[in-house]
């Protein structure tokens, strides 16, 4: 009998961990996404390219690469795909370019890497990753954030590599709203974003963006900003942000999720919660986060009606989801 | 016998606090500074420079002006005295330019302003401060910046004003040492900040600076970022860092020390302690911050060899340092 329990629990065991676990989960934006304003052809649409940055990115957790790795993997194809506001598919500032935003953060090193305002780098990912593999510094920005990607050897593009018709309209919208004193919410939004958890225990994180519709004076969200749109600490977890990023800024919110567990002890949970469920909405502020503890547990709060978003959790389970009540 | 131990408790409490008390302190750089370097002139002037900022901002919270209005009163003569890299006398970027950035955040509002690569508008501080107040932005960059900073009445200088032969001779050094190889430490340190606690209790914060000498690429340091070089809140504390810019970043120093405060229930200097003594040195980085916290205590850690301070306490009285050792 005591032969037969532990050859039970041996197998347990087996079946429980037959390798480290790995996790990835990834956000395509947050906003007012609402079943009356997609057509099912584009819900198919968004649901097929989030399932397959997904696959890209977990496939390289499988096979064994690093978190970091994943996150380049994952983010590639969003920055890649029309359908997201990073890369091509960008929105347009005021005067009609596209100004790319990105970042990354090793949570093993605590290294970091991002840029702004970048025009002509096709995989503002890529950027922001050599900028904290390739140089001594954090954030570089502009013509110069172009120029080291160049040196770096990352392809670089026209700008209007970037433009879609769907977001020239988008621009023409806003500027006759803006024309009429309105202020159309719902352009703020679309930032990709992934974090992953490898197989050695370490967390990562990484957000590219093209920002805000109709942006101007050089305006700098959350996204490129260590601390408001990503932060990744293997003591505690990754996170990468969507939403109003003025008010990402304002409230630091992926170092707050963090602070809230490493000095509150708060579960990951309970931290994304209290930031984005409690803190974020008493401010005014709109917008949610993909968040990885060190243990491989997921959190996407968001306060918007929709965000794209899914993970691939320990189990290997792929989901996929774009509306609050799914 | 009731009476009078009534009547003398009444004369404590009115000779503690026969008005709400107001506190400032400010800072013009961490570094490599060291009594044989500095002539007895220059330690003088520096000196001299200090208290006079230190009375500025001071003057203003006596006459019950706000902590923001304290923060840009300090901060103005520092941006025009050529001593400190911030304003005139900045340091010059790869190119031979001047690149400012500056931040502000306002511990009641939890609003914030930041510009980040200016090179035309003569007071960054006051930039940083439309961006808070008159735009829906925290962050402009580059020449936006200065075209938003124009258009909202702020005086327009030519880049040449920023420029001085002393930091036009340093720029020459940090080439001439790069093509042989080497770092000038020294080089990345300079930046001015200020706290600030007001009659009605209200905390604020503020940096300026013109980064390293020698920068390239567009790149930004942690003085425009709210959360590395920048945070305010009334119910912990503010905070303006001085260091390696990019160690800030990726520890989020000013955030942090809030965040030690809020959730682990630390004192502001046990949480200055541990962030800037402990984790930025462990991490290799380099710097200070002046802290300020609800009640009116100043902390103003740094593991440099020096750093140029100097604080107004809630008795009015006065202190300025230099050196490590006092």
């Amino acid at each position: 009998m005591r032969l037969l329990l532990l050859h039970s629990l041996l197998l347990v065991g087996c079946a429980a961990s037959p390798q480290p676990k790995v996790v990835l989960a990834i956000h395509g934006g947050a906003g007012t996404i609402l079943r009356e304003n997609l057509t099912a052809e584009a819900e198919a649409a968004y649901r097929a390219a989030l399932e397959h940055s997904l696959r890209a990115g977990h496939a390289v957790l499988e096979a064994g690469g690093s978190a970091m790795d994943a996150v380049e993997a994952a983010i590639l194809p969003m920055e890649d795909s029309p359908l997201f506001n990073a890369g091509h598919g960008a929105v347009l500032t005021h005067e009609g370019h596209c100004e790319l935003d990105a970042s990354v953060m090793d949570g093993a090193s605590g290294g970091a890497g991002a840029v702004a305002g970048v025009r002509t780098v096709r995989h503002p990912i890529r950027a922001a990753r050599a900028v904290m593999e390739r140089s001594p510094h954090v954030l570089l920005s502009g013509a110069g954030a172009d120029t080291f990607a160049g040196e770096q050897g990352l392809e670089q593009v026209d700008n209007a590599y970037f433009e879609t018709e769907r977001r020239r309209r988008q621009l023409e919208r806003a500027i006759a709203a803006q024309a009429r004193g309105e202020d159309l919410g719902t352009l703020k939004f679309g930032t990709v974003g992934c974090v992953a958890l490898d197989q050695a225990g370490h967390l990562a994180a990484g957000t590219s963006t093209g920002g805000m519709t109709n942006k101007r004076w050089g305006r700098i969200g959350d996204s490129p900003i260590i601390a408001a749109g990503t932060w990744a600490d293997d003591d505690t977890c990754a996170v990468s942000g969507t939403g109003w990023g003025e008010f990402f800024i304002r409230a630091a919110v992926a170092h707050d999720i963090h602070a809230r567990m490493a000095y509150g002890g708060l579960t990951l949970a309970e931290a994304c919660d209290q930031v984005i469920l409690e803190d974020l909405t008493a401010a005014g502020g709109s917008g949610g986060v993909i968040a990885l503890d060190h243990a491989g547990r997921v959190a996407a709060p968001f306060n918007t009606p929709g965000m794209y978003r899914g993970w691939i959790d320990a189990e290997g389970r792929v989901e996929v989801h774009i509306y609050g009540d799914e």
